[in-house]
């Protein structure tokens, strides 16, 4: 019989999908659904890049360098200045999306059964990527109560074991919108010096960063140059997740040169996202001035909306543009599905991300009161408009009001 | 101390690379270098697809569906429909290129010490992506005195062992342009489905199949439906290698759930590729007319004037647009940088992919005559216009006059 692979049956379905029937089923009844689940940014993105786009004059579209069309990644190295973070243009590798960054980085890293230390809740595809290699993402428990702060380093100490390789965190945080301080990825840095194990840094969401807050990169922490990886993407910076261009920077050469061959094996990233990722470099400063005021208005009439209902709690995030949220609920995949199942008001439903599908199932420990991490809470992805969240808000509250799931 | 993965050390690097730096020293000295080296068409994209991607009224680049865009997906029936294949939108996959459904594919039917059959020489980057399953390519040697036809199937029989999971091939073939026969595929069907393989069929040179000879799909094949996977691009078919489009494809329910998880992981693939790709479908017939009649010409001019010189034997290619010719000489590695490195004609030198690169190194035994397969063959990619194939060749016949390293 024709067989699959082991790490085909392992692959997970992604769980925000499970809901899209759901979703769709609802549509065609002729409900309106807000989508508050997913990490698609609904601002237009920069004019400079869609204009660059448009105004190319290619004959064809050729490869280009495997790490990048090089007059991309010179001017990569000037918005990276802009952050203080300094690199050359041989440091850097362009790839088909963030995805393909974290791909490469796990392969040329991680053997089989290596353990790579991940705060959670997370990013659910890192376990996929982890898939490929044969390699296990270890949790380490945030808890909501404070905000979903950097656990204590003795719980990332004590997980720490031979197989370990690398702490990778995702900084401003998906999903939980946390802001790493300077001072807590010092005491990361210390770690993984002391255990020398690389520290992979996800921060495609550094523009979006609130209240004034600084934004540190592990690029910025002293002594570890040599452990150091960031992943990067354009996808979140200027609404261009089609676009399929991350970034993959190290300054460790004998990493940089066994990702190369990796991106040498597929050839090239994709011509056009280049060309606009390029060109989005040079949108002008009141861009991103634009664009965080809008989402800080939006995060806050999210938080507020919902620590006012009743048995609901919602830290407020400091980054990017999303929260997790807890509410007085039995199991949030049930009360997603119902929310487009059997719920409506006003014509309208809400579609949630359930948070479960951030945890790890690894993350169930006797220390903890949820049976199953995360049980109770939701992402919420604040990428609508405010009139559509105050709306969405609205109906979320009527929802939890009559809930058959609803607990005290 | 900070170690890589086991994969990274066993990730070849690209053989063609490592000629860069003597080819970029070649010019600096102020050589023009034929590029005969690489399988990056020359020819202008349809001016249908140019034209949609600058005609495009994104105001921000979203996420396609993980499969690909809809209506991209329905073109694409269409088109495979001119080649008396008949596939559904839920069949098809659209990939970061055509090497991300090969990893896909790979991923999703190899564990580790799975063997895959490849006729040889082979596309290198094929034991790349086996690399990141730990699978295993088996070369089953094709003969340039045969002009490179499928091997007597009594060897793949010989290679076949419970670990035995796929063939692959390629057709028309990269590096060879042969173009395989019905009855030879019928023969490949018969043993697939014997020993219950899986058939994968990379053809993105479909549309240059030369001298009126008919192109035969592993989709045209009886019986053996649930065996068969499809690889496609659009890199070569419409000068679009940075596009990065490619096209997965198989009626294996099991087989299409299992790559759509690896799909969904990394997101989607990439917009602005996908709007060029789905326009150039409407190219109208002429556009490969003339590109046939360029290419069929640049072929002739390469292997008569190759089948002239003296002790030098190419066969005549059926397909894509690649020859491998064999020389009178020592090595071809030593050739090619030779030619690099200290020689020009007036004013002028060749870059050849030593054909070493595409021979696996596991394909030497005792019943060969070379000491490394391909040792004396070189690919030639006939991907610049015929006044200049002409000058490369009258290049090449006078290189060969003088190389230290030439044998009777």
């Amino acid at each position: 019989m024709l067989q699959l692979s082991q790490k085909a049956a392992l692959m997970p379905a992604s769980p925000i999908r499970k809901l899209v029937p759901y979703a769709d089923a609802a549509k065609a009844k002729g409900i309106h659904v807000f989508h508050l689940n997913i990490g698609q940014p609904d601002i237009a993105s920069p004019q400079t890049a869609l204009d660059a786009v448009r105004g190319n004059s290619l004959q064809l579209v050729e490869y280009s360098h495997s790490a990048g069309i090089l007059s991309f990644r010179k001017k990569l190295t000037e918005y990276y200045k802009r952050y203080d973070i300094n690199v050359t243009t041989d440091e850097i590798i362009v790839t088909n999306g963030g995805s393909e960054g974290i791909l490469f980085t796990f392969m040329a890293c991680l053997n089989p059964g290596d353990e790579v230390l991940v705060t959670e809740p997370f990013y659910a595809n890192y376990n996929g990527f982890a898939i490929y290699t044969g390699a296990v993402i270890k949790p380490i428990r945030a808890k909501i109560e404070n905000g979903f702060a950097l656990p204590p380093i003795e719980e990332f100490e004590k997980h720490i074991t031979p197989k370990t390789k690398a702490i990778l965190i995702c900084n401003p945080n998906n999903p939980t919108g946390y802001l790493y301080s300077q001072s807590e990825l010092e005491i990361l840095a210390h770690t993984v010096k002391k255990h020398d194990l690389f520290l992979l840094s996800d921060e495609v969401y550094r523009e979006f960063c609130y209240d004034g807050m600084q934004y540190c990169s592990v690029m910025h922490l002293k002594d570890i140059e040599q452990n150091v990886v960031l992943l990067d993407s354009v996808s979140k910076r200027y609404s261009a997740c089609g676009c399929r261009v991350g970034v993959f920077i190290t300054k460790n050469r004998d990493l940089y040169g066994a990702v190369m061959k990796f991106a040498q094996a597929r050839l090239s990233p994709p011509t056009y996202g280049q060309i606009f990722s390029e060109a989005a470099i040079d949108a002008p400063a009141s861009y991103f001035d634009k664009v965080l005021e809008e989402y800080t208005l939006r995060r806050d009439t999210v938080v507020k909306a919902i620590n006012e209902m009743e048995g609901c709690f919602c830290p407020n995030p400091k980054g990017a543009f999303y929260a997790v949220a807890r509410l007085p609920i039995d199991n949030a995949d049930k009360f997603c599905q119902w929310l487009l199942e059997e719920f409506s008001y006003e014509g309208a439903t809400v579609m949630l991300a359930p948070a479960a599908g951030f945890y790890s199932s690894l993350s169930v420990d006797g220390s903890d009161n949820t049976a199953i991490a995360g049980v109770n809470e939701v992402r919420i992805s604040y990428v609508l408009n405010v009139d559509d969240l105050h709306a969405s808000m609205k109906c979320l509250e009527q929802a939890l009001k009559v809930y058959p799931g609803r607990v005290r």
